[in-house]
């Protein structure tokens, strides 16, 4: 009998990696989480989801023909493998963490965390109200990036300092009159971001180092995962210079 | 009688901003292209529009009812103000330049027109086969930094460097063994990147300086406009920390 497919909601258990280099990512990083792997009548096994059929046996993951499945998650209808998964927890680690305050959009949240996970930043705290991690579009966005990493939500930033007191928080703030590039590091460090219309509020200034990367007045400001990406790489050069 | 509207294609004279802010920041940069503003029947002159209205009133830009225009060029109904606009040439001036080869991302192409404009490289060359620059797709990543710019479509590579053979060429390539905190930088500069998916053929690194921001091995690449982003941020800062 097919399982019981449910369209993506944030309060499910179980979430999913649409296309075949997501699932294998996925695979590869947690087979511990993967609950199993639908194909369609569609899908050439021939092709590059051989891989995935493969790394799916070799860790007794049961692979499911379910045309189902592919309508009520991916109904435009350019996908050919499916994985589905239980969310897992991840708490963060103590070091370097970046922390996205409110924000709202899932391809962004995907990009941010495909960064980080390349500049090594690889623990991730989220302030409420918060986009989804665990959205399929999140997942998808991070190019498999989601597996690799810590995350956390925290109710309000005070329960984040909590728990990281140890760590240099600098905000990054339109506001701010210090120029990322002359900002003295110092790690472990928390590099903090906005919402994507709104950014930080004000009293963040007080409780961070406030940042600002500088850029002409022909834009009102960088989007979000490009201040992030670029903050990163500035925290995080050194390191990878070595 | 009101004028009669089509959906965009690329063969049109004509193109269209899709939104208040969008509108205002056209009739800003570029008054003399824009032939007229459409507003519809749920328009609430009230609001931030009445920006829009005033500034195209001082323009002569004429504003029509017509509520087709939204029904064909925003079906999904999120948009109350609409610029029609004729598409402009902008040839490139000499001095620093931004160079994408085959981008095929309208999103992303918007997005890295926003950034090459916070960070004061206004002059963007683009070598076909290649997305369009005046797609309202485009347009709209941009948040407007597509009226700020000049752009110039070439053939080929070749072509473009016959144009400034003066300009030391920067290729961002996985294949690279020179890091971007290293490199020596020289200008006028054109930094040179390639496709979404595919990046630069591998002749580039003969015709150009190849360079690579370096990250783990846990991702792939960052995506194009993160690549563009950071590139553009070390190669401008030392001009924007002054």
């Amino acid at each position: 009998m097919p399982s019981k497919i449910q369209r993506y909601k944030h309060d499910l258990p179980i979430s999913y990696t649409l296309g075949a280099t997501l699932t294998y990512e996925m695979i590869k990083c947690r087979p511990e989480i993967v609950d199993r792997v639908y194909i369609n009548s569609d899908t050439d096994t021939g092709s590059g989801i051989a891989r995935v059929l493969e790394i799916a046996g070799e860790n007794g993951i049961p692979v499911e023909k379910n045309d189902k499945a592919f309508n009520i998650l991916s109904p435009k209808g350019n996908c050919y493998v499916i994985g589905e998964f239980r969310k897992f927890r991840a708490p963060l680690e103590k070091g370097n963490h970046i922390v996205l305050v409110n924000p709202s959009d899932a391809g962004n949240m995907g990009t941010i965390i495909r960064t980080a996970t390349g500049f090594g930043v690889k623990n991730i705290a989220v302030v409420r109200q918060a986009v989804d991690f665990f959205d399929p579009r999140t997942v998808r966005a991070s190019m498999g990036a989601a597996f690799h990493v810590n995350v956390e939500y925290f109710d309000t930033i005070d329960e984040y300092i909590e728990r990281f007191p140890e760590n240099k928080r600098y905000a990054f703030m339109l506001t701010s009159s210090q120029p990322l590039t002359d900002v003295e590091q110092q790690a472990p460090y928390s590099l903090v971001f906005g919402n994507e219309a709104t950014g930080l509020p004000d009293f963040y200034a007080d409780i961070c180092r406030s940042v600002r990367i500088v850029h002409s007045h022909d834009i009102d400001s960088l989007n979000l995962p490009m201040a992030a990406g670029i903050a990163m790489y500035e925290f995080t050069k050194e390191f990878w210079r070595q």
